[in-house]
């Protein structure tokens, strides 16, 4: 089968928004064997849009559109696609609950042009939308299928999962499994190094790296007519990958260094507390991004300030002096701190210089000092991380999490 | 004039890359008042991207390309941009030496296949590569104009601000100009609704609004000759809009509320305080995100836990008995309890049901509480949000800075 994508909103098109989705339904699509050859952008405009969406069909078999099925007068994807099935817009009864629900939830009033969003055409698979208000819609007709998803990231990913790519597989003859790698702290071209050998001379499955935000990913996809056929194929490569990376690697699947930690930390009975610097809270935040979390976070202590790191921490005034509050010291006695005056199992700090200000040549813009304190036991690590401000935090809350891996298997 | 976009890639087929060039060709056509109604994708394929090329030239007077410029097989962008003005490849001595000097440069052979990079078009304009080895192309004919440019964003963007901008403005007659007010607080649906008939009845300047993030914008765009006259055109119409939306604007450009009101607290030295229980960290890094914020951010608490709360921020065990960890009073004493301790001027607190469990019909899921502590008087206010956890806990942060910003204009 082949499949094209449709981004509709002139929003696109006056370069306010980054086509985000198109990535992401490419990437489905591509997983799924499904092939694209032409991916649209069009504006809110009806001719425009039946013209691009009729010229997709004459060339694929699913046309994908994102978008233009909000409440306003300048949505009109849902009408277009009636227009070239030829069916009729009729009201939906659960769509039309779901969004009186929507609303009453959030305490603001409906406006009227909302209801619009709650016709569908007769005859249609309605997607309903968990997180937003416009029901996605999609249309299976004489050999072609019109998908229509709403345009924000947040609702379009979840209903593609739900409901198409549970679909679009059972259509499919042939389908590709891929097995995912997850790798810490090893950057993608020695990653790639360590493969070299195998990735080349592999045809099914093939394996790939990529980098994804700050780690590498190994997938290794099979073609197969089973899943289980698959799985078999990609067994024993997979063993490969792994007794070449060693414990570099720390998860399979999708999920990400911060849930496989929490999650080993909650199994455990771990508990741990955290004082910040640099991170400013984002290691608190990604610890408590985890549903579950209250039973092993026991809190967190934001001490940008040196008074903060003193009357919260109990850094001595010393050390601060002597070395500076972005150093190992300052780092050591912060991680100790924080684990005395909360009682965790675990203290952990970060201190370091997230620029754009503040570097100098002894202590440049990226250095950063992770602690940890482990049953009454404490001691820091040094990083030098690159990019901007945002970069060197969120690598530093990558350090925090693989330095707790660590830790956490050494205490078996 | 009008414009279409081409990428070319199978990469972006793939999902493999995101196409960040389309959004930044996007906002340059747009500000040179140059309309755009299309833009496409297309694989590596000489025939595919020679009927994408046609299509689009048939449609329109200006065609840009991104990607397939490079020395391998697969790159036809060049071959094909030929094809379709009936043009032959002829050497271009310059770019011959460009490419002998940027691989000398970098202590590396050439290989031979990177001379394919020297052959332009005859009669085009080279856009001579510094940022890589691809030159770029322009083909002006016929009243037909072709851009190729590389791929890279690091090669593309500089060759569109040194060659193609400066060439399209001669072109134009007019231009456009954007101002983009940002609201807060106030859904689209709501805003459109208050908005609807100046949006309906204006043509120049026209009235746009969308949703980014969690914040919708407000985009003013006029067409003049000259950027005064553009701006004088917008300035009622920008006037209507503030008195209809009152205070929920919060800023015009490229800004965030989290900026703006840091910005704010930073001029004025108010100084705050943070202790957070659903948002979890998430308040502090949003502080602490802004350069300069360790002016007057003096401590964070991610106190999720009750003993915590108790510990850190003096509240009562009564409080958290009768009325719950989440509830209005909670967030009242956790404001007034960080700010008393740490001695800021502001104390924030918030508490609430973030999911996916832990709801109740009393208090459901979606249920905030921000508190907020100004000079010893301390109130809370309630708020409902839906969606993901993600999702709740980052209005909640939103909720934070806006009661923020209002109380910051209170105190003049």
């Amino acid at each position: 089968m082949k499949a094209e994508i449709i981004a509709v909103g002139t929003e696109l098109l006056l370069g306010d928004i980054v086509n985000t989705n198109a990535q992401y339904l490419s990437k489905q699509l591509s997983s799924l064997g499904i092939e694209m050859y032409h991916q649209s952008v069009v504006g809110d405009n009806a001719q425009r849009l039946y013209d691009v969406m009729a010229e997709a069909f004459s060339r694929s078999d699913i046309v994908i559109t994102s978008g233009g099925l909000g409440p306003t007068a300048d949505d009109l994807t849902k009408e277009t696609g009636c227009k070239y099935f030829n069916k009729k817009l009729v009201e939906d009864k659960k769509a039309v609950d779901m969004l009186k629900d929507f609303f009453e939830r959030l305490g603001r009033e409906m406006t009227e042009n909302n209801l619009k969003q709650a016709m569908v055409p007769e005859g249609c698979v309605v997607l309903y939308n968990d997180n937003g208000t416009a029901p996605g819609i999609l249309i299976d007709d004489s050999g072609k299928i019109l998908v229509m998803l709403p345009g924000p990231p947040k609702e379009l990913i979840p209903m593609f999962e739900k409901y198409v790519r549970p679909y679009l597989e059972k259509k499919q003859e042939y389908i590709l499994v891929s097995r995912v790698l997850r790798v810490s702290r090893l950057g993608e071209s020695m990653t790639e190094y360590k493969l070299r050998d195998i990735i080349d001379s592999q045809t099914n499955p093939t394996i790939a790296t990529y980098v994804k935000n700050i780690e590498v990913i190994v997938k290794i996809t099979a073609k197969a007519k089973t899943r289980d056929e698959a799985e078999r194929l990609i067994d024993p490569v997979a063993k490969e990958v792994y007794a070449r990376l060693g414990d570099n690697v720390y998860a399979e699947g999708d999920t990400t260094i911060n849930s496989v930690v929490c999650e080993e930390l909650i199994k455990r009975n771990i508990t741990v507390a955290v004082s910040e610097s640099c991170t400013g809270g984002m290691v608190s935040s990604a610890f408590t991004d985890i549903p579950g979390i209250s039973k092993i976070f026991i809190e967190g202590a934001v001490t940008y300030s040196n008074g903060a790191k003193m009357r919260r921490l109990e850094v001595s005034d010393k050390t601060l002096e002597k070395y500076g509050a972005v150093s190992e010291q300052t780092a050591v006695e912060m991680a100790k701190g924080i684990a005395e005056s909360s009682g965790a199992d675990i203290g952990i700090s970060t201190t370091g210089i997230a620029g754009p200000g503040g570097g100098s040549s002894e202590k440049p813009v990226g250095l950063v000092y992770v602690g940890i304190c482990v049953k009454g036991k404490a001691w820091a690590k040094e990083f030098h991380f690159t990019g901007n401000r945002e970069k060197i935090r969120t690598r530093a809350v990558d350090a925090v999490f693989d330095m707790l891996r660590r830790e956490i298997a050494k205490l078996d």
